[in-house]
């Protein structure tokens, strides 16, 4: 159905291959790398017996992310944000998504008074980080929640469900999905999905980056973007049974 | 069709008063106090005959845009941001979303090297700000647009097009147009839609806060926010014309 | 008396019209705003029921005040402080300056352990915004008094008289009262008198631009500036009684 | 003519003992400690041939001051500025009088484009740091020109006058000239004065720091900071002829 | 010789198993992971064709080096310096060293006005992150200079010798080499060394975390330091010709 | 031994003239002015009832350090970091070393839960005055702690011995002790060396400006810089003898 040509004769309609690494690193209550084709994110969640004060008292949990990108995980070396001493909007627009999605499955309550910190960092960039940080900051909560039912400190999970996310975009006329990178750069359209285990949605965020986009088109970019998350839920489940 | 009872009799399909007030002040190229309601947002466009340094010596000019709130526009006082030193996360998000909106409408070419900056400064906030900052701003930037050509510096309108912007959402299971404060706080979804005049899609931004929400739900909350937009199209153009 | 000749054929020694606008905005305690002539200062009044550091304890309470100008408030856009990351000099001498002024007619005992928060944010600047704001600061200030005495939270009022500030300055050889832009820019010296409504001084800053200034010139600036803020309080005592 | 009784038998219409000692460091263009009684302020001189953004190619210089106060010059010790990360309001007024008062004897035009700027930096506080600052920056930027005109790089001196400081205040009903700090912190009312050689005024500030001071009070404090001045101008004279 | 037992039976003279894979990420002219046991650091080396000010025109290049730790790399979860807002002392500290050492073996005038900078990413901790990082980015330098040359950029190589680095230290009196991070906590001494691949000193730097150390203990450090060097060089040849 | 010619025919081996004037100022509860030649820095000691938090409640007490230069106490004017908003990488690693050092002799738990805060500015600079610095604030320290001892704050001394610092370094092949700025600026090798008045190490910090240094260079380096560490600890003693 496509006419634009996917680098390694991938299909309109394709994920790129996608690896997801548990125990990545050796500290972290959850610790995943995750692999969008050449985009390695680095997820961990981190269990903290305590809650930020809006929460104090409350009897509930919070779950929170932030994000980074190597200087050099792109293809010319960007700012360290450390360094420069903020963070760019985008950094903290993609942050509060993040955390937004996460809690989307998390019932707090059942949490108790502590807070799942998600890092995702970026290693290597090719467009997506902010869909594969989400898909893969998941499984690292999900591990991290794992060991606290383990340790005896949970008795019942507050995961209510999985979630992940894709982008999908409209190059030169036609609707893809998962963008690498030079498929962003070009797209007229540009939106990042998330949505839960069931099928339904926890963020839609499309922008028209060229000429505004039609109702048709974004219910064409809806329908591939369905389909990316349910393999990727399915991927999910398979390396939280490995 | 609704069950939630709105403030006023408002109907879950009506959106609260609007009024447009141009040359709101004297300095500036463009100023516009545009309402929904109790929202009161000053819209400002300056033109500056320079442009940022991504777009110098491209022939092209530049539309962005500043957001900010007074601190006591709101129920309770927030801090200032100039004195806490930042901007937060949530304004960044903000204000980089009106630019991309009125950007959607421009042909930076046309517009010469030159940058239009709008600010726009909640004075009163009631739900909504952002969605009446995008629909004000886009008068404010007419209105210095039409300074240019009168006084020679553009033979040629940069302008393509209408953008306005209006909030959507499901409270207590009602899809309603144009939310207030009140039923910002307690819904279940919240969708920001930002369209031109033609009826294109700009941005999308549907954020599930409880429960994630269905295709068929967000099918009803496209279709009440382009009606909302289509009136607040016909409102710019009636101000436009005064 | 006067030579230099002003706009609108004002007197030497005449104010511009003054508006006072009470309850501009909904949600402050206080919410007021001043115009002198084009000058237009929105003064909002915010009651919090702590104190800072420094009063914790005493029994005593705070009056403090924070300074902003619209980045397009003036004739040509100007940074927005919240941007750059922090007040300029002239802003923090200024909010210093307000809340100086509110504080000598504030008994603090009296108050209790409560804040009284005054914005001051300029939405048209034209000569004299300090002065403005601190006249229709004590305005807005009143009224929060006022809604505290109502709702029983205060037996007396903290309130021990009245204040306000007018701007005098010598141009090309002329004592003139009230500055507009144009005034203040082509000033030699330049003075901001604050007095109470009994007539004696709160803060007197005055500064010479060009050549500095004698003694007798100081005394014909003094006597300018008592004539105007007595103008001003019974406009201020006009407003409250409405 | 004073009933409180001042440290030292000083009498209230006396200054603390002022010293001026020049070179007192040796790589700036200028460079002097002056003491006011226990005050203690090094100000420095530096001269670069460069000016800031608004000057450039105007042919005219700058003359700027930087202030500061080193942690433990007070009775207890103080945050470090550079260490908190930004200048408090307090210090910015300062150094911009500073500066303003420096810039009142200077000739502009006759510096050329080169920069003079004076650092005054406490060593030792006792009250009127900033007087002190201003009386002796003088004394530095005197010597500082010097050296330019005898290295030839001017002809004729930019200095058209001399300037200094002094603070008189009301302490317990009397009248006071050159408050020493437990004085400043009882004061009623506190005024900084700054005037050139001829006995003109360059800047008054004055403050109630508890009731309201009379028209009549200010004329004594301006008679008290007059004599102050004109022996600190002497006492500057000296300091330039040893 | 030693009597404190060290995990995994190593020697007191061992180093850690010590891994450097090269190409870790695809868009850096050169990265390297380099492995000290647990210590995993991402070294990446970014070419840019221009210099900072200081080197402008000067015909002279220029190395130097960022180093960051990912927020969960260590056992508890450390701040984000990007969203603090600032670098720490400890980082800023850690990056000049880094900077030195790598400059200490390159001839900047055969670098021609390029930059390349050295960032070092510790994606997980255990004690010896910064003596990691000098001795990967040496080999990602390598390789970016490699590339340089083969596309003629470069005719000779600007590197003029090998770095590395080492902890050494006296934990419970025994000389250690290469701290992990357990010995490293409980150390009396710890001691940081660069030497270039001939064995000469490029930084030393001992401290005293318990009890001052005797001219004796230091030569033992030294030692131990000076063999473990002249593996880690053999091992970055090995790394080199692969 | 040397071929090297130092300024004012001093010896390689020989300190400059080093004056400890005590009670510089009169404010803290030790302050130091130490003259290393042309270097001055003054150190106070300030006293404090509180400690940082992560020693809160341990009955442990705190030493620190913060340094500081100001503005024009080099050759030509730096930023004041106060104004920059930030401390450099070069302030914050020297403010961290004299911390060490001191901290090196002091028994933490004697000192009770108080923290003594060491502040060195530095007034003029030439060369050495991190190691002035270092040894001066040790006799600043010193008269604080007797301070504390003679108001029967303190039962026992938690001073456990003196510590004093010195810089040495090769010059043109010459090893030099006590480096001026001249020199210092020409080294190939410059350390920086802390030791007790047992003369064990406390800190060591060599750096290869240019060439990388031999084991015998070190050697050379490190006898110097004992020779001369034994006589700065004979003046502080001197010094606190007077």
């Amino acid at each position: 159905m496509s006419e634009f040509k996917r680098s390694g004769e991938r299909a309109a309609d394709a994920l790129r291959p996608v690896r997801i690494t548990r125990n990545f690193t050796i500290h972290a209550e959850g610790s995943v790398l995750i692999e969008f084709g050449n985009t390695r994110v680095l997820c961990t969640a981190s269990v903290e017996e305590k809650v930020p004060p809006h929460k104090r008292g409350s009897g509930e949990g919070w779950v929170t992310a932030e994000y980074g990108m190597l200087p050099r995980a792109t293809h010319t070396r960007g700012d360290r944000e450390a360094a420069r001493g903020k963070q760019s909007g985008r950094t903290q627009e993609i942050q509060r998504l993040i955390g937004r999605s996460l809690r989307a499955v998390f019932d707090l309550k059942k949490l108790g008074e502590r807070t799942i910190t998600l890092d995702c960092d970026v290693l290597q960039a090719d467009g997506g980080t902010r869909t594969a940080a989400i898909t893969g900051a998941f499984v690292a909560a999900h591990d991290a929640v794992s060991k606290l039912m383990i340790s005896g400190k949970l008795a019942a999970t507050p995961v209510v469900g999985h979630v992940a996310a894709v982008s999908v975009g409209i190059v030169e006329g036609t609707p893809l999905l998962d963008l690498e990178y030079i498929e962003d750069v070009n797209c007229d359209t540009d939106m990042n999905v998330v949505m839960t285990g069931l099928g339904h949605y926890v963020e839609v965020q499309g922008t028209a980056e060229g000429a505004a986009f039609t109702r048709q088109e974004m219910d064409q970019l809806l329908r591939l973007a369905e389909k990316g998350i349910s393999e990727l839920v399915a991927l999910q489940m398979k390396a939280l049974n490995e």
